[in-house]
């Protein structure tokens, strides 16, 4: 039950790190929408390794086949099979950790669930299992856009451990976001990040950081009143990303700080359209969305795996230390944009079919 | 589908705040369990409004009825119905609002999204129907304390618009919780976090704040890989209730501010456990329980009903103003704590079935 | 899990024979329906018990309440809860099987499964848990209307132990079913059908039958491929029903006897609609609708409850005798009627709103 | 929706007949259950075309390949990827359909459905997607011979056209079904079938029958109550294949021709084992398995595709003439008795588990 995730558009997730490959079933696309191996592949190059100096050096194309539900570049409405072969497998990088528990990895977790897990890598809790995601998101992409064509749903790095991006949400725009490989919106920031992210892995160590994503031109009356509000369908969504920590709404943590008067969000008319005159909801209200922007924020911690000696235990309950060995990330930020972009797809394209069974 | 929650262990609430009642029905509840009215009904004594001077004047009993599933105080394995009948109903509280959109309640969403809505009160988008959801936690708390006696779930009022309570997670007791009509953990803060709520409520204003949530000795293994996590069931649960504008598990948003080598916990043994020397992963590795506390935190804005002029729209479109006229709570924190713990057992007493088929 | 029905209408019964009631929610219909309690009513009416003199004796009103979803007679795109009292408990009629295990029935099965069971009466086994489908089945009925206001279901008695209605499937009318008691097309039949089934019930014995169902101006395209076929969500909810022993879609059984050249069924144009010159398919080709009438036949074994001695054990596994007591049925299908009805709507209506979601 | 089946054990077919391949995902299958290529591969032996002078002679090697979740042989808890490449692709042979509905076949139902359809062969309605429930129907195999060493499921051809196998259900041994080329059960019967299969294949025609299946020693206490009542879960299972249109359990449709007094099983005492003498439940009393064999017998017609000219339209509504040109079986009953099994493995396996929860 662990790896679908949808109601009417539903996506199942599959493979280890080291195995045969990665892939994604999508159940539910509609029929008749307009999707290309190359839209895919598009944002699966925006997520993979050894894109710039500030990923994993690793070298893998992720390349994507599309095994069924499409036809001449068009979706049949049947499962749109994806599969990514893995290539640079080295389980030798991960001998030792065949005992030792890597310390906040899941390791020891999947052990004691289990009573057995994938020798080498994390098995599905490496980062390799978002590309079914990414995967599946870009052909989410491809329904809203379908659907909803002004709609648009844009992520950025908004933080790294206190550097900060200063632009305003509603600012943001792909290009500047895409012109640096930090992905941040603000040119300044961005080389501040960068030149923090490349001393940070020259000690061996790494940082974490915030996401913020945004999604314009919703229109209203998306999601779904009590359980699946909006809001908690993308928090599920997001929290169930590796090394998200927390999750915010519009004002969020900073919400106790008003007062009731100060936190309404006023309604006007601009036009025919009612509009609020504040976004301290971040476009949802009653976990139905209102029209305006929908805005989360989304908390990283730092990679878990580290070029330092670390206190741990091994499988069989021994004391020892342990340092990374593998190439890996210092910082999961800029390759986790995409994925925070894909699941926001994910969990409006399928609010945006829900939504067609809502009324007679 | 917007009314269901859970996999194996699945509730479905319903009831509009206006009409006949409220009610859930629970389906997967295991044969065998303790289950009395009068468990169900302490509960729903503690989230009940008029019990305190903090909380709305409102006066209902909220009896709650079992019709099905229970025999001689034991569970029969069959779905479990419960019903609470509505009895304070004052529509005429609500004439203005059938027109007035409220700010930062829903009713213009529901518009939005049915092209209709319950003419008075909040119909589904009312706190009343967190009924179902303390009720049905009730039989979730009964089921896990039947398989893990010893896991405990606790909530508590953090904090109150800048009123911190100071006492230490793992220090949190039950008893302190319930002795304040807060539900903080500290006598003193309870006392002040009083007096504001009083008298912001003297100013027809209204307060918001934080909760945490703490499981304790919930045994490692529980939670999902991928999309599952136990702490995205948990994000999907608490975001879901009303007011909540953020989630936290462990470090949170406090994450970022930590180096890699700061925020792994290390493992360690105490005596033939595994344990973590700190605790920044919340309790949880990859989604899977590790044995550690689990640590939550949520944001909850200030209630939207104010005794305030404020602007708005009429659902024709005209601006005007809008004070609220119904009687509400300044602050949604003290009742909303058996909430979060009702939430937060129907999770853990979910995942804790679904473990039953994960190994052979 | 065991009861909830649907994907997209998806219903949630719930109630014991012997307990406060019974009872269903209706989540995901859409909102705008027009829906009293006096359409749910006069369905509950048709299969309610001591309707004449070939039904059980037993009075009960069966009177239904609307909890919640409806407002001024349209539904609010919100959960329907629909409650119905148990009045008639004779629990005392019911003290030997307490220990007994009743041939053909589920109290063996219910011991095996939960290790107890509700105590008198069949609990969730008994004849009562169908209130729940009738009441959720008039729901569906209302929003297929709606949607598709010629689409029309019908049910029949087709034979009863050997006697059968001979009127042509496509001739029978809602108003010949309903002149008699037995609920047969044919008024010839019916008496034969009548005076054997009062013959029966005097020697303390019972008879099945079959029953046919046509689903007559469905839209081509109803249906999924592969698992959720429209004739396997119908198998699927027919076999669900008490003492239904078997199902057929179009040739069915008979399906053998012919060579393909015979079977299949050749297409051509009437006017601009694609029709099929004979319906072996029943009115479904590869799962999905193709316009014709879809054509259902179930098969009912006799009552299990018989007034005569029949061989049995304990439920400490002491042999015994048994000799029923309860007011029973002596042939469930008269009454069985609406409830196959009710199952056909509830998966039409499924279908009908998935359909909306097929194609962009 | 449609390409999912079970609740906790849950398969995800996807792939059209002459796209890259076919495949499934098996999503909650426990870890620790041994399983290798090659128990796979057996199967798909069993169902591949080309096997016998019987089937169609295409020749197709349907080559699995485990693509993740299996580690050592042994299953590692996490979702099971299985491919099957498409090979012997002449999508030639099908280029006179994409413009003609072939009779009782899906075509004109996909284009009413999806307003396109795959341009060649049968798209997801081809008989090859069955391979993905072959694969899968392996591994719930091999969960339920974990569980239940001595469940046993068994199915074969009962009868072809009016041929019938002679033996006793409780006699069938699998050694008798695999020994001739129709998989019935006695050596006379086959012989005589497959002579009717040759006539019937030389004039261009098919034929349909019946397959039995029977589950043997299943352990009492399976099955839900209400809607997922074992029979209606294996009805749902049976009719979602390509051709059914029948299902029986137990007496099925002769139980209508017993009196209640003659179709009710007596319970008795076999050791400290409760029996019944007769076996009309077919294994099921009220939804759930007592213990006894469960019988089921489902009906097939004849293939659809056949060598003979038949009147139908085309996609733009002129009339014309159709004669099958690809290679297909002219009785599909010989490699549907695996499919048989695999789909009634899907169905216990999953009972099975939903079982573990169902008793705290």
């Amino acid at each position: 039950m662990s790896s679908s995730f949808g109601s009417i558009f539903k996506i199942s997730t599959w493979g280890e790190s080291h195995g045969a490959g990665v892939g994604v079933v999508v159940d539910g696309c509609p029929a008749g929408v307009h999707l290309t191996r190359e839209m895919i592949q598009a944002e699966l190059d925006r997520r993979r390794p050894g894109q710039s100096d500030l990923t994993t050096p690793r070298k893998e194309a992720d390349t994507v086949e599309i095994l069924s539900g499409v036809q001449d570049a068009t979706t049949l409405g049947t499962p749109i099979g994806l599969l990514v072969r893995n290539q640079d497998q080295r389980p030798s990088a991960y001998k030792e950790m065949e005992t030792a528990y890597r310390p906040s990895h899941a390791d020891f977790c999947y052990d004691a669930k289990y009573g057995l897990r994938a020798k080498s890598g994390g098995g599905r809790a490496s980062a390799r299992e978002t590309i079914g995601r990414v995967a599946a998101g870009t052909v989410a992409k491809a329904v809203v856009q379908a659907i909803c064509p002004e709609l648009e749903i844009l992520a950025w790095v908004e933080s790294v451990h206190g550097i900060s991006c200063a632009v305003q949400p509603h600012l943001v725009t792909r290009a500047a976001v895409e012109s640096n490989p930090v992905r941040t919106a603000d040119a300044a920031a961005a080389e501040q990040m960068a030149e923090l992210i490349r001393r940070v892995r020259a000690q061996g160590d790494s940082v974490g950081g915030t996401i913020a994503c945004t999604i314009r031109r919703c229109p209203a009356g998306l999601g779904d009143p009590v359980f699946d509000k909006l809001e908690a369908t993308l928090a599920h969504a997001m929290m169930s990303l590796p090394a998200c920590k927390g999750f915010e709404l519009g004002s969020g943590f900073s919400a106790p700080s008003m007062l009731g008067s100060q936190h309404n969000d006023p309604y006007y008319m601009e036009g025919d359209r009612v509009r609020t005159r504040t976004n301290n909801s971040g476009g949802v209200q009653g976990g139905i969305s209102n029209g305006e922007d929908i805005n989360m924020r989304l908390a990283f911690k730092p990679t878990a795996t580290i070029m330092l000696d670390q206190e741990t235990v091994t499988s069989d309950h021994q004391p020892t230390q342990l340092r990374g060995k593998g190439r890996h990330d210092p910082c999961v930020l800029p390759r986790a944009v995409p994925i925070v972009e894909a699941m926001a797809y994910l969990v409006v394209c399928d609010h945006l079919l829900r939504q067609r069974c809502c009324r007679i």
